[in-house]
C-alpha cells in the first residue's frame, strides 16, 4: 500500500478551543482542556523505540512497526524497492510459511495492512488484546528472519507493476501529479515515485531487496507503536520477549539525502487525457516541514493553509465557490509532516463552463490579496480553533493516535511535537503567518498544473 | 570549463556535396568526394585507447585525454565533483609542483585548456611536435600520480563557487536553463547541473574527488587523441613511453545510469528577471542520442532540426523572421552527441513589441504543417547538403578534428559513427525523417521555457 497522506500533527489538545456555534454568526470561546494521553516511551537495549498509548474504550489493540526508511532512501535506479521489500514481507520466513501470520491475524478477527511513505515502511494489525504476543512474535520474527527465494519476486512483481498500472497509469489526476512531484523537487528523492519508475520497477530483484532489508528493518531503525486497552509494562515484557531477541544488524543510520536547492522559476504543467472529465487546476510550492522548519514556521503554514482554504469557511472557497460562483472546489493544504522540504498545496475545479484559467486567476487573486493586507485576528483563531477541533475528532480514532505517534518519530520529531503543539499553535501571531506566506507563497518555488479532458 | 555544446557528428565527408550560389536561386549538384582520413586506432596494454588524426598543414600538434566520465557519473549529492576533480588537476603531482604544468606549455607558446561535460572530462594542450612528448609526459604523470592537500581545497573550491556564481547565478538564461534540464531530465543525472547544485558544491572536499579521480582517471577509461603533424607509429611510441607506465586502478567501467522515464506531461517555465532585457522563448523534446537512437533515427533528428531551424534558409527562420517578421532570431537544433537520451530545441525571440506568446505560437504552427504535411524532397536534400557543409568546414579545424573523435569514443561511439555518417545521412528518407518528426516532436516529451524581464 502506498501512502501519502497529509499529517495532522495535533492529537493532544489541550487549551483553548473556540466553539463554532451552528449558525456561524458569532465565535465563542469555550475552554476545554485535553490532557494530553499518558504515552510510555522506552527503548530495548537493541535500539528499538517503544510508545504504548493507553486507548481503554474498547478491547482493541493496534500493533505497528514502523521502519525510519521509505522510498527516498533508497539506493539510486532502485526506485520502488522500499515498497516492494513491504509487498515481500508477507512471503514468510525461516520458521514462518509465507502467509501464516496473515492467516492468524484473519482468523481471530483481525486486521492488518502495511503501507510505505517517502519517509517510512510500517505494518500494523488491529487485534484482541490477548492476541498481542502473537502479533509481536510475528511481527518480530520478519524483522530479522526474512527469506526470499526466486519464486516470490517474479510474481509479486507483477502485482506491484499492476499496482502501478491502476494507481498511477490508468488515473490520468496521478500521472499528472508523478511529473508535478518530479519537477517540484528537481533533486531530491520525493521526486521519485513511491511505487517506483516502471523502468526500474522491472529490473528489481530478491538481492535489491534483501539489500534494503538488511540496510534498514534493524530494530534500531524501526518504532514499535501499541495502542490501546493495555498495560504499558506488560506490552514492554512482551516486546522485551519477542522484539528483544532480534540483534541489530546495522549500527543507528542517519539519512543520507541530498538537499533540494531553492528553487528559483515557476513551472506549469500541462495534461490533457482523454480519460478526464473534469478539468482541475492545482499548485504546490515548496516549504519547509516541521521537522525542518525553523521555529514556528510550519505551525505558522499549517494556519496559513486552514485560512486559504482549510475548510468551507476558508477564504478560497468563499471567492471562488461562494461568491464568484466559478468552482465546485477549491482549498488549499500543508502536508507539514516530512522529513525533508515538503509541499504546500491549492486546487480547484472549475465548475460548469467555467474556464480553468479563470479558476486559476481567482486562486491568485486570493493569495495576492492575502499577501498584500495580512490575515485577521479572527481568521488566524478561527483557524487554529478548527485545527484543534479536527486533532480532537481524529484522536478518537485509535489507529489514527497509532498513526500520528509512528510518524513523527519515524521523521525524526519527538512526543514534544506532539504535546507541544497546541501551545505552539496558540503562540503564532498574525505577523508570523504573513511571513511565511509572503517567504513561501511565490511564484518561483511553484509548480501548477493544470489537468484536461483531451482537446 | 564547463561543456555543453552541440557535437557535429560529421567531419569525415564522403559522397555528393550540394553546392549553394551565392544568390540562394537554385540548388546545383557537385559531386565531392572527401576520403575520412587516415585515422590510425590503437589500444595499449594498461587499456588506454589511442587515436592519431594526420594533418600536415601546421607544425602544431593538439593533444587530447579524455576520460569517460562526466557530471552525469558522479555519486549522489556530490554534484560537481567532476568538475572541481578537472581544477584540481591542475594542482600538481608527487613529482610535478602545481602549475608547472601549465607553465611550461605557455612558455614554448602552446594553449591548453581542460573541460567537463555530463558525460566526459577532458585535457588537451596545442603545441609544436616537438614538444609532444613533454605534454605526454606531465599528462601521463598526472593521471596516476595527483596529489590534493587541503590547502589547495579550499581555495580552488571558491573559484568553482565564483565560477557558478558568474555563469549561472548572473545568468538569467542559465538560471532558466538550468531549472529546464532538471525539469526534462526528471529522473536522469543530466538533469543536475555540470557545476553542481550549489549546496552541494559547498560540501565537496578533498576525498570526494580523490575518490572520483581512483574510480575513473586510469588508462583503460581514458581515449587519448593526437592530432597534427605527426607520425602515427611516433605518437604510439611516445605513449607507450608516457601513458604506458600508468597502471590501471579500475576494472574496465561499465557506466551505470538511471533510464529517463517516458516522459508523459507538457512543462512550461516562466522565469522573469530584471536583468533581462530581451525576453525569448525556447522548447526542448526529449529524444535518442546517437548512441542510444535505433537505426537511422538519430540522422533523421539531425535533418529534421536542419530543416525546421538550422539556416537562414530553414523554415522557422522563413517563417518568424523574414515572413511574419515577429521574430529577430527562431530555429532548431539535435544536440545528438550524449551517451543516454538528450534533447531537440527550439528558439525564438520576439522583435520590437511582438509577444513572446506569438512567437510560440508561431513555431507551434511551423511545427504542427511539418506533422501535417511533412517534408519535401528539396528539403531534404539541401538539408543534407547543408549538413555536410557544416562538416567540412569544421574539419578545417585540428582542434574539433580531436574533439569529434575524442568525444565520439568518449560516449561509446566508434570509427564507424563518423567514417559513415555521410552515407547513414544519404540513406535518410522523407519517410524517416517524418516519422521521426512524429514520434518525437510531442508536447508531452516537452518542457517550454519563457525568460521575460521582470514584470
Amino acid at each position: 500500500m502506498l501512502k501519502s497522506t497529509k499529517l495532522i500533527m495535533a492529537l493532544c489538545v489541550s487549551g483553548m478551543l473556540a466553539v463554532m456555534p451552528a449558525n456561524g454568526e458569532e465565535t465563542k470561546t469555550a475552554q476545554i482542556s485535553l490532557a494530553p494521553p499518558e504515552v510510555t516511551q522506552t527503548k530495548l537495549d537493541n535500539g528499538l523505540e517503544i510508545i504504548v498509548i493507553p486507548d481503554r474504550r474498547a478491547p482493541v489493540v493496534t500493533h505497528m512497526i514502523w521502519y525510519k526508511a521509505g522510498s527516498a532512501d533508497e539506493p539510486t535506479g532502485k526506485s520502488g524497492i522500499a515498497h516492494f521489500l513491504e509487498h515481500l514481507m508477507f512471503k514468510g520466513t525461516k520458521t514462518v510459511p509465507a502467509g501464516e501470520f496473515s492467516k492468524k491475524v484473519a482468523e481471530i478477527g483481525g486486521q492488518e495492512n502495511a503501507f510505505t511513505s517517502v519517509d517510512y515502511t510500517a505494518y500494523y494489525q488491529k487485534i484482541a488484546p490477548e492476541a498481542l504476543e502473537m502479533a509481536m512474535g510475528y511481527e518480530a520474527d520478519r524483522m530479522h528472519n526474512l527469506i526470499l527465494s526466486d519464486e516470490v519476486i517474479e510474481p509479486e512483481k507483477k502485482v506491484i507493476l499492476e499496482e502501478r498500472r491502476s494507481r498511477i497509469d490508468s488515473e490520468p489526476r496521478s500521472i499528472l501529479q508523478e511529473t508535478v512531484e518530479a519537477t517540484l523537487f528537481k533533486h531530491h528523492p520525493y521526486g521519485t515515485p513511491i511505487i517506483g519508475w516502471q523502468n526500474e520497477m522491472l529490473g528489481l530483484s530478491k538481492d535489491d531487496a534483501i539489500a534494503f532489508y538488511n540496510k534498514f528493518y534493524s530494530p534500531n531503525n524501526a518504532v514499535l507503536v501499541v495502542a490501546g486497552d493495555v498495560e504499558p509494562s506488560e506490552v514492554i515484557a512482551l516486546a522485551q520477549k519477542t522484539y528483544g531477541k532480534v540483534e541489530k544488524r546495522v549500527e543507528d543510520i542517519v539519512r543520507q539525502r541530498v538537499v533540494e536547492p531553492e528553487p528559483v522559476t515557476s513551472r506549469i504543467i500541462n495534461y490533457e487525457d482523454p480519460r478526464v472529465t473534469k478539468p482541475s487546476f492545482s499548485r504546490m510550492y515548496l516549504v519547509p516541514s516541521y521537522i525542518g522548519a525553523a521555529a514556528k514556521e510550519a505551525e505558522s503554514l499549517e494556519l496559513l493553509a486552514a485560512i486559504l482554504g482549510g475548510s468551507s469557511t476558508s477564504r478560497l472557497y468563499k471567492s471562488l465557490v461562494l461568491e464568484k460562483e466559478i468552482s465546485t472546489s477549491a482549498g488549499a493544504w500543508y502536508q507539514g509532516g516530512s522529513y525533508d522540504m515538503t509541499k504546500f498545496g491549492f486546487y480547484g475545479s472549475p465548475r460548469g463552463d467555467e474556464k480553468i484559467e479563470d479558476v486559476e486567476l481567482a486562486v491568485d487573486e486570493v493569495i495576492n490579496q492575502l499577501l498584500k493586507d495580512g490575515i485577521t485576528q479572527t481568521e488566524l483563531d478561527n483557524a487554529r480553533n478548527n485545527l484543534l477541533k479536527s486533532a480532537i475528532f481524529d484522536r478518537d480514532s485509535q489507529t489514527n493516535m497509532a498513526r500520528l505517534y509512528g510518524t513523527v518519530l519515524s521523521i525524526g520529531g519527538d512526543l514534544d511535537d506532539i504535546n507541544l503543539w497546541p501551545e505552539r499553535l496558540a503562540a503564532v501571531t498574525i505577523e508570523e503567518v504573513n511571513a511565511v506566506a509572503k517567504k513561501y507563497l511565490r511564484k518561483n518555488r511553484s509548480v501548477t498544473a493544470f489537468l484536461r479532458p483531451q482537446s
